[in-house]
């Protein structure tokens, strides 16, 4: 099976298995394992915050993190296409009591001024005030969309003065990074809190690294706890976080490459794709998705007419053009 | 003072003094105060529905029927413009876990198609499934607007196939009864549960009515306790409303043609007052509400640009004329 | 009917219905009300706090009170039968995340050292912390006990050195000031936050006004209109509430005369009666409140064998007398 | 380092880390992990339940095992020293809106007619009704007590006529099992729901699995979801709690036999160490402690004057000793 549905669906080497098989490791609720505080800090280094902690997901990294910035009642704002308002159930309203407003976007594309215009103040009477305001980058629904490294400067001054907090849904922030060529720490400078993932285009089984100040970090740990997220000798998944760092970040650029690729053999303008995603549009989406599995290749449907493909590192070159040659075939370019 | 700022300034009259006065009462909580009793069933009565429960305010009535229709870390849908994600404090989310998205509106115009496109499934492992959508009626951000009844019925009707609630934030429903000449229990049936309110339009200090099947009265009771919302002899309060549905929902009319009126005088186009909101656009809002309080009438900013004039019973033809009189003067119209 | 299942049931008197219905009103949710200002300030001055907060029910004054003084996550402490954890229905755990946990009372008396021993630090990485100590006085279902003077202090004391903060339920302190004759501002003293209820032993329809710093009475605004209770001309409520300040207050002492009476006819050892409850223990309760109710007379049934009987100011002395007549009949005593 | 603090602090054994890093893994968010499904259905199956989840924590298994039987609003009975009250951070009122409230225990033992005698009705107009009884076995604060198999029957007999829901907080079933002798099923049966850990006695890195309906489960998939809790290749983790299935489950009995010898040789009475943990009374235990740690002895501190040490399978016979001999010395046993 190719499998192309997502970047999440990757199985650890045979290199990050070995090193998950000899990670050295300690009680990570007492705070002592090794490994974990080695991924923390060395993840906290890159993106040039003061402490890290390791998170089972993406969803426990983004939800802390936006609670770490706003309290119950109050509310977060992001774009209508954000993973944190629509494919982690609510979680911000449900388990913290955050209400989440959203404007809609080009694709997800960060617009600072749109966001900073729907902004409301604080201690007002009627009004939900407005803590934080959330960016994703990439952008997962808008297809692997890079952040504008100007809009997130502007949105970071604009909201130094207003007392609205910025966190960072930084999921897949290496493509970003590898396709911008902007530092890890010029993006991580940009954000009081983020959310950083290994198991997706860094190809780990499991985990995410939240972002912030120490003191923001202890916190995070006790909401951690709460929710289900602590964890024993969990060094055996850090493990595979240095790895990836050391292994897989570097290699990243190929996923874009056979992105570029993929989408020049189906016909898409690649000036579409900027990372490692790319989108078929006006498809019928149950049926190729039908027809493509049956010939090993696995899509992910969007809607009824738009289907997603994702490069990662489990599907080389070779992989690419198989897939292609079916596509191509079942969509008849 | 003429205090334009908005119909829930309005103070009891004589008539309804002398109600409150002479309410027999009972001790609510144990659901023994009569008059309480009476204004439920009457109000159930009106718009068609099997029960009703006094709330203290508008805002305990549309979040507590919201709750009923949805569950912990699912959203309900309204226009960007509701008063239930704009007014109402990020409560759902606060208190109840409920999400809440929204749909950009034309100044809260109820579009069902709009709103139907963004209903996602339940029970999805990602997707924050929608239980309910709410809708205004009158609306108050878009300035007395009456809903369509052709839309509030093809949302109805859709919403009946899908699984999907309607609550109905009925503050001002009895304006839009009395603008469109359709009946309550018509708008009544549209809903699963409603709000309606008493401290607006119709002039009593406190009360709104919450309104559904039997069953779900018997829970919002409960929630009702759990908020904190439970009031004893409170048939004080429940005589004023009975008081106002005979004396002041037949005058509300006069409302109405008062906002006609001083649309004129003040060069708005008549057709933008469907109720009893005038709005002056292109203002500065600021000034113009200081130079007119110092003369006696009291207004509503509502943004740096726009002002909101709301008329209702405390303020006759007279006082309209001389409101309109010191406005004009400000306005150089 | 002579109703002795609580004080909550007594109906407004004609001098204070000619209160309500003279009071001068305005919108309270824009703080207008002058007639709820005076009582907000009334009583905080009588308490000796900076700030008051009118609300519809103990249960809300309750409720924010603790959640001013603790934080999702952390817990309040309070004795087994408290009113806030036993009569108001899981608000603290439902609508504000607070946890809450119980140290075995004899009868509600309150036992500074009991309480001091359970609290638990802050910051831990397991344990749920102790915000807040929450003292009911007098205490309801101790059936009327008058908290002792000295634990209070002693808790206080020690409280401010710990870091806890102490949330009275003043539901019917003034009960207990006019059988301890402690000032109410030396009760008040020893809370940071306090609710005291008028629709008790004061005999108003409805409220209650919370206490505390200004600076938290503004955030108990925010959070009482998030729960739905912001409600518009409550001076006439209020209105009752000064009128029970000036004329009931004055005369609680007979209700404790009367209850001192009633336990005297029917047996009951009257040192148990601190206030203006007197309990029958070893009864049917079914059976002699249902044999009762047939004579006229209504009794409150707080366990099968176990009835509570409550003077206020709708039965005097003839009223208890013929309530004794028919209950030592029935008990044959 | 011999570290009888918990045994929580196991590192895996060369034989698990193999296991580890030759699972057949998948992506679990899209239930496609096999290894993960063999762990739920094999344990599903062991404990005679309909299904199983994988999560990452016990807290989380028991946070979720019980918001599935309980409704926000509602409370959890347990007794006042259980794991869910004490030790998870306040999670079930703070993320569930549950209240929980606790009975005083003889040191963790199950008394079910105490539980049940404090149980409340549901859908009472004050009370906050009571949907569920955890029970916790062994039990953590009670020092490794078994729970009798006739306390679980009587309450899980009494539950099903009573309509309260039973949840298991299982993190060392395994223990009472070997212990007691009674069939893993046996214990499975009298709950309706399950949380067991692997990651305590059976050493491995991370993991618990939730047991329940099948219907249940898929509920527990989106709160896992929902918290933060879904993990992608999580089989490496979950083929660590298969090999303790194998090799460790069957080991158990050395720890509770090493906890015997210790027991006798610290003059600890040996039929109050029913499992793994043995407990020193009237001791100074942070000066223990320190001086324990200086000599290469890690314990626990429960309480200013109370030492816990728990035996696992990092630790054999001559840890034991060991251990035995530098705290005799301390002791002045």
């Amino acid at each position: 099976m190719i499998d192309l549905r997502s970047d999440t669906v990757t199985r650890p080497t045979d290199g990050m298995r070995k090193a998950m098989a000899e990670a050295e490791v300690g009680d990570d609720v007492y705070a002592e394992d090794p490994t974990t505080r080695e991924l923390e800090e060395r993840t906290a280094e890159l993106f040039g915050h003061e402490a890290g902690l390791f998170v089972p997901s993406g969803t426990m990294g983004n939800q802390i993190g936006m609670r770490l910035v706003a309290e119950p009642g109050q509310e977060v704002l992001c774009d209508a296409d954000a993973h944190v308002v629509t494919y982690e159930m609510g979680a911000a309203a449900a388990i913290f009591g955050l209400s989440t407003r959203t404007v809609v976007s080009d694709r997800g594309l960060l617009d600072a001024d749109a966001l900073i215009a729907q902004v409301r103040p604080q201690g007002d009477s009627y009004l939900t005030g407005t803590a934080a305001i959330a960016v994703e980058n990439t952008h997962n629904r808008g297809f692997g969309r890079v952040q504008p490294l100007g809009e997130l400067q502007k949105l970071w001054d604009w909201s130094r003065g207003a007392g609205v907090a910025v966190h960072l849904d930084g999921a897949r922030i290496w493509n970003a990074h590898v396709a911008s060529g902007v530092d890890l720490a010029t993006y991580g400078r940009l954000a009081d809190t983020a959310s950083v993932c290994f198991s997706k285009g860094l190809g780990t089984p499991v985990g995410s690294v939240l972002l912030g100040s120490a003191q923001r970090m202890a916190t995070a740990r006790l909401w951690r706890k709460r929710l289900g997220g602590g964890m024993r000798q969990v060094g055996v998944l850090a493990a595979a976080c240095l790895y990836a760092l050391d292994h897989h970040l570097p290699r990243l650029g190929e996923d874009h490459e056979n992105a570029q690729h993929l989408a020049e053999r189906l016909g898409v303008d690649p000036a579409s794709v900027e990372t490692n995603m790319v989108v078929l549009d006006d498809v019928e989406a149950p049926v190729l998705a039908e027809a493509a599995k049956a010939q090993g290749v696995l899509v992910s449907q969007v809607s009824p007419s738009r289907v997603r493909l994702v490069t990662h590192l489990d599907v080389d070159r070779t992989g690419i053009d198989r897939a292609a040659d079916v596509l191509t075939e079942l969509l008849d370019r």
